[in-house]
This record gives structure tokens, sequence and C-alpha cells, in this order.
């Protein structure tokens, strides 16, 4: 069974479902991930290193990468450019790691679109009310901004039957194990097995040749 | 997370790839699985026992079980009905056990499109000689009676495409384990809760109203 390529998987999740702190403890705990950074022409937030949150680039770059297909996936988002840059994807894959793409819904739907075989993982606190009681205890957001995060939730919320699972970011250890094993799981899917299945079928209409 | 009600599982799998030996050592190991035992109006083989291998009964009581309702699904096969009951199915989910159909593609096929939530496992040995290798190594076949179940199983490889997962029976203790995650994981997807993402929808919508 071919098991060493890597899976290429989507997390995405409402903002305040814990998704970096879950992103950053896989990473930890397991060798077999890798995380994808984005590259964008966005300019820097404080404290924001290039290479670790974004890749920070120009638009003339950015626009000659989309020429040379050098994007996995790339949208326009409140005027600049994000994207998610092929190689070391496709190079982190070939190595066996599962690479992971922290992306919202738009993102995650056209890389299902281009890769049958991506995995879609939506994070979700246990209910709407811890969603609000996190947002709140964070302190930094105005109760205006808070709200929009919700409305924006909202919104999301209808996009989560696109994703193939929805995990529960109660415990975050627990959570992490889930993640594994639906990243594992998914390994066993017949679309991430097209060269086993095919050679099987091949070997079996040979033998079965000139049997009524 | 609703997490309570058990999965609608379908096992199918080439003759020979130990789908029996499989099923049997889950049932051992774990609490949470409920066989279905088809109704069919064959006659019993030798050896065979009521509600064991299956259920006997005559045409007259199939049919008016099939007037009722009474099957998950049901075909006619070589003259003779075969159909899965449905309370037994039923009663055990509610249980909270993931029950296992032991079925052929053609009735795997219908209870997906009936049951959008049912998890199809296809079965496989590692590759189509190690298949034929078994099925010579029983020694209780014909060579004809081989190459026809080797033909059976190339029609069957062309439907592998439309199980959830494909696993291959190499040895038999980690095949169990496989299965058990793959169910495990199942649990997350979105078809299976439904109602928690209806509420956690609702909820947001109600929180974020007013918010422009």
């Amino acid at each position: 069974m071919l098991k060493k390529k890597g899976i290429l998987m989507v997390l995405s999740g409402f903002s305040g479902a814990g998704k970096g702190t879950l992103v950053k403890a896989l990473l930890q705990k397991y060798d077999s991930y890798a995380l994808s950074v984005s590259m964008t022409t966005r300019a820097p937030r404080e404290g924001e290193r290039d290479g670790v949150e974004y890749f920070f680039t120009d638009r003339q770059h950015f626009e000659e990468t989309v020429g040379q297909n050098g994007f996995i996936e790339y949208a326009s988002y409140c005027g600049n450019y994000y994207g998610t840059p092929r190689a070391y994807v496709e190079e982190q894959m070939a190595a066996g790691r599962n690479v992971i793409l922290e992306i919202e819904i738009q993102g995650a739907l056209k890389v299902k679109e281009k890769f049958p075989e991506s995995l879609l993982i939506f994070v979700t606190p246990p209910s709407a009310e811890e969603l609000k009681r996190r947002l709140e205890n964070r302190g930094t957001e105005t109760a205006e901004a808070i709200a929009q995060r919700l409305a924006r939730a909202a919104e999301e919320s209808e996009g989560v039957e696109a994703y193939d699972y929805i995990v529960v970011n109660d415990d975050l250890e627990a959570c992490v194990e889930e993640i594994h094993r639906l990243v594992e799981a998914a390994r066993c899917a017949p679309v991430r097995n097209t060269e086993f299945i095919n050679k099987i079928r091949e070997q079996l209409q040979s033998f079965s040749k000139g049997v009524k």
C-alpha cells in the first residue's frame, strides 16, 4: 500500500478556536508534520518575522510567482495578496511529511478542488458561548471587534459541511491526538491509494483472462 | 459534540481477503461493535445455524417484511432474497454500538444512498498474487472455482472508489486496529454531527444579530 507520501491538510476554524496553539503542539509532538508558511504582499505587523508568520514580498514578485504557477492557491483580500508557495508543500509531501495549511474556507475550497486528495479539517470550540468567552477573556479587543469576529464566525459556520472532519478543541492534548488520528485515517482513502488500486486491478484482470 | 450514536459500517472485500476473521476479531476486541445478521430465503448449508450465519426464512415472510419496510437494504441473488433487518441495526446504533454489515458492493452502495452517514470499508489482501495464494492454499476449491473467484474479484475491484476507505489485511491485529481507528475517525465527519453544527450555527447567528 502506498503510504509514503505525506498528506496535504488544511486546518481552518473560527477565530478563537485555538488553531495556532494546535498547530504548534502538533509540530512539537510529531516529526511527520510541516507547516506551510504563506506569502503575502501586506506589510509585516509588529513582531512578525519574515519566513515565520509569512513570507513578505511585493506585488511584482508575487505576480511573477503567480505567472510561474508558483502557488497552490492564492487570493486577494483587503487589497493584499496571500498565497501558498508550491515548492515547499511539494518537497515536504514528497519527503513523507503531512503539510499543514492554516487557511480560511475560500482557500480551503480552492485547495480541495485542485487537490481532491487534500484533507480539510475544521476546528471549533465546544460551543458558541465558549467561543465568545474565549474572545472576551483575551481582553485585547473591543466589544465591537468581538461582535464582528462572532459575526464572521456565523458566516464561516455555513461552510463547515465542505470539510472532511470537524474537531472540537476542548482539551488541547486530546484534540492534537484526534487530528493526528484523522490524518492517519485519511491515508486509507481510495483517492490516496490510486496506484495500489490500479495495480491490484490490473493483476486481477490478468489472472482472470480467459475465465468465462 | 454528538458522539453517542453508533456508526453504520459496511465491510466488503474480495473473497479471500479475510473479512470473516476480521469481523470476529473486531467483535472480540471491542464491546462497541455489533454484527448485523442478514435474512435470506436460501436454504441453510451444512453447519449453518439460524440467527448466526443468517436468519433463514421463506419467501412469503421475506416479502411481508419488505412490505413493512423491515429491511435497510435487500437484493435478489441467484433466485434467493438477502436482506439486512432494520430493527436490530437501529437498536444497536441507538445503544451506541457500531453495526457491521458484511455485504457486497451492490448492497453497500444502496446502504450509502439511504444512509449517507454510513461508513464503507473495503478489505483487500496486500496484492492480487497474495489473494490467489490464499485461495489456492485453502485447498478446498477446484482451479476453476478459484479462477472464477479471481474473475469476480477483478469485477469487484472496479467499485473500490465508492468506498470511504480501503484497508490492507496483511497482519490481522494491525488491520483490526486500523479499522477501529477509521470508525473512530468517522465520528468526526460533519455528516455525523449535523445537530452539533446546527446548534453552534444558530447560537453564532443569535450572538451576531445587529452587527453590521
